[in-house]
């Protein structure tokens, strides 16, 4: 059986500085809880089948959208649905949370390039 | 086609006042992201198929299990895995990020009582 254990955000983040390289911490039946450090601008992309959450842990970003920008700061959080463009950017460093279904590749649909990650568990 | 939607955790934990009631806030995939305050001693209780998050947004917990407890703090989480009997407990009021399947019971195989709740969205 599992053992369960806590897992401090601040010392994982603490424990990696590269962006755009989500690291997983914990596995909730299928999903993975992942942290991502962000900064700059990512590419637009969409995952046909999976809906994506990013909650902010420290800093702002903002989620652009085909129609709209949101901007997201720490305490807030953000569901993309299931086949929604979107295209995650930061001015500055961002801290963020995500819950997506294992094996989601962050760049979605978008051709692969050296964005893409295969995740290293923290 | 779904739209995306802020959520500011603060502005959804001021909306209520009871505790042991998860409110839903948002939904992924078939899974369930809910609000708590707890504060008080819970029920010993195991969810059979399902694993269950817990990421604490402010104050502290301990997450009791039959061989140990875990306090968790504000940043940080604990993801009790499936068939592991657990008993939240908090001296303080104490407010929590769940994230576990879609009609997960928070008292799992304990004894309906007037703990149970359905959820309700905020």
């Amino acid at each position: 059986m599992a053992n369960a254990v806590r897992v401090d955000l601040a010392e994982k983040f603490a424990s990696f500085d590269k962006h755009w390289s989500p690291k997983l911490v914990e596995t909730l039946d299928g999903y993975d809880i992942k942290l991502v450090k962000i900064k700059g601008d990512f590419v637009w992309h969409k995952h046909d089948d999976l809906d994506e959450m990013f909650l902010v842990i420290k800093g702002r970003f903002c989620m652009k959208f085909r129609d709209r920008d949101v901007e997201i700061a720490a305490g807030q959080m953000i569901v993309v649905p299931k086949g929604v463009e979107h295209c995650p950017t930061a001015a500055e460093e961002c801290e963020i949370m995500l819950f997506e279904h294992a094996g989601v590749v962050n760049t979605g649909d978008a051709a692969p390039n050296n964005l893409t990650n295969p995740t290293e568990r923290i």
